[in-house]
């Protein structure tokens, strides 16, 4: 296998919009892209393999096996459709990120596509985001506007977006789409259920689709209970060397 | 030398049965592919060489040297060929071993076989296993079934494997070839020969061939001897670092 | 994207001079480069993009994206045009970078430029630098001989040239350019302004432009200023660990 | 530039014999190569660049810079022609090795060589080699057993020989090509002349070459020279860490 396919089959979709939901800071673009793929009921049409991701492959708890992917779900709105892009992994090298993100643009420009969101996380320093701000960046004001009215700050931020929610964006632009990465702000969290969350309230507005957020406010009350536990630990030690925990990098 | 090649002697194949045993956790593979060959006086028909292996070649005991290679052996048993796969390494890279994997399982079935085992150690913690547990990722229920029969567990692991044992697999799958990984339940040793009499025993069973263990047997008493010396060395020296022991990890 | 690609408008230029002004050691060559632009209002005409550039995307004060790239700048002089080449980064592996310095030689070719200047830092140890001096390289001797005269040293440094720099020199005598890398002796310093205004005093000579050093004696001044108030700071703690200082590699 | 290419002046060789000496372990192979392109006054005549050597082009003492490369010289001898390639490096991916390795042989069998030696050092701890041995590994009986007759032991190494030392060879005998390896027993030196002046006595016997070894035995007096110092002043230390020196890895 030498280069990156994306098998899928071939469906009609009225005025698709793309959410990128990849792994990256915070997790926030997986659980984003989780969470509507298993709330909204999404389907799978079409899945990415790539020579550029790691060498692995994936149990499943059927016994079964399958290769590292991304894979690409899709659920009519009202107006639009929802395509939803998730995935175990991205490509480590620049060489594999320039070539699955290209043929991620191209693809659903192929499927009519005119409009992307990539969901990241936006990383601000090692503690704990009670509140976190969404922040975007955009190819075209149209776009911004449209999110600014909806709270996502613009021009806040600086540096450089890491792997497909960047990537996607600039090769959007290349094709002549409309996208903009929406980031949530997260600290030191290695999966961040309420940078997700801040995203998600956003994309409810953006997109105009209906979802429940119970789910990813478990995640977030597991996740602060674990830290006010750990906090409280750790105020007698002092001086000591850092407490391994899974939920903080 | 810019792309993966393999070498074979044209040879016809009753009902070829491929088993890959190449070098990974707990060097189980391995451990099975040599002795399967070893046992059985398998004949070398096929040489792989790769750009992507690593850049050495090895020094005979011969004084003759040759390039790093996999290498396939063949045996005709009663009603199939077993095929065995062993090698000095796996390819370092992605690129290399989605390239490599998927040769192996096309060259597999140009030669008219339909059937795969890969086999793997399964890393299980820090402690010497005993009694090591056999697990079985498949592509089919029919492989699946067939192995749970012979003590297989199925469903039991989580996670992802590792190079060839598992992508092996997911290219037989993408070529409607059956296969399955099994794997041997290892703990921190880098030849453990206990996981790799386990599959042994599972295999015989499920590929219907007869092999003495014994010489796998001398290499498990060597490493439990050695493990014992090991733990009575380190009992009165609690709190030292780690002790340099050639058989852990 | 799968290989490095120039886009560009098609000017008509007299006699094309190139200046290198890439990010590098002591950012010697990015402080020149992006000072040369700045104060001659230099005007972007053509972009590099590569696969072989990390996989980033940069945020924009304005809310907007760009890819990672190198551009190129024009300035009509009197009798030749000045072309500068900035950019964000340099490739990180042997293969981009051959890739990218040849297809930087190949299109100023193209554009009828015959002469070439790369600008680099020349490590010189662990002190500041008061009085950089300013040593090259040349493809021919009418170059070296030029920058001779106006104070540039050849034949006393020894070792290789990293990126740009120096194999853009190299790959423009493959192509019957003249060239050569002028490097600013530099110390510890991430960004050693006083090593860029000795490679500006020079080029100023050289190309025969009028450029005001008001804004690169500011950074020197201001990393000078740090610079003491570190020494000072220092001094009554010996034996400690080294300072974290943001201009000091 | 995308591949590994080789420049040459077209001419006819007597019998080409090809001596590999570029630098690896104890610098025993370029020791070799350079001393007898020294020696001999042997002349370039080709010269290999490749994308997958390191990015840098090297400073030369006369103001003037090159590629890094890999360089041909011949010297005609009474009944053959001696081809030497030594170079600044050796390509650190196993992609480079096995392109620019095979090209090598190529390149030689096109000019109708058929006897190869590649020069390298057997890392024989952390000891300096008072009496270094010289180890080989060939492609055939015949060089093996001429070698054997000047005292290079066969059979008695085992493990891999990195790089070019050894894929040349594997390269000779696909290409059906004559080959050995003739390696300098050596310890923990970087540069170590005593393993090279064992492996220049071999050579002069079996190449039919008259060399002075001045040179090379006053790298290696000032050599034992350091090492005697370096002994006397860490006597007195026991317990310290290791001591800097240049000559030691």
């Amino acid at each position: 296998m030498k280069s990156t396919k994306i098998y899928y089959k071939k469906l009609k979709f009225k005025n698709p919009i793309l959410v990128v939901g990849l792994p990256g800071i915070g997790s926030v673009g997986a659980l984003v892209g989780e969470h509507l793929k298993n709330e909204l009921g999404a389907k799978r049409f079409a899945t990415l393999y790539s020579p550029h991701f790691i060498h692995q492959t994936i149990m499943l708890k059927s016994g079964y096996t399958r290769l590292i992917s991304n894979r690409f779900y899709y659920k009519e709105l009202k107006s639009s459709t929802l395509i939803l892009l998730i995935g175990d992994t991205q490509a480590p090298t620049p060489e594999g990120q320039y070539d699955i993100n290209e043929k991620i643009v191209r693809f659903f420009k192929h499927l009519g596509g005119k409009q992307i969101y990539t969901i990241g996380g936006y990383s601000a320093g090692n503690h704990y985001i009670q509140t976190p701000r969404v922040f975007g960046i955009a190819t075209d004001k149209q776009t911004k506007d449209a999110l600014s009215q909806k709270g996502v700050l613009f021009g806040q931020t600086n540096g450089a977006i890491w792997g497909s929610a960047g990537m996607v964006v600039s090769f959007a632009k290349k094709n002549k789409l409309h996208a903009a990465c929406i980031m949530g702000e997260t600290g030191a969290l290695e999966i961040d259920a309420n940078a997700a969350r801040a995203v998600l309230e956003v994309l409810k507005k953006v997109i105009g689709v209906n979802v429940n957020l119970d789910n990813i406010d478990k995640i977030k009350a597991e996740t602060e209970k674990l830290l006010k536990e750990l906090e409280a630990a750790s105020k007698p030690q002092e001086g000591q060397g850092a407490t391994s925990f899974p939920y903080i990098r």
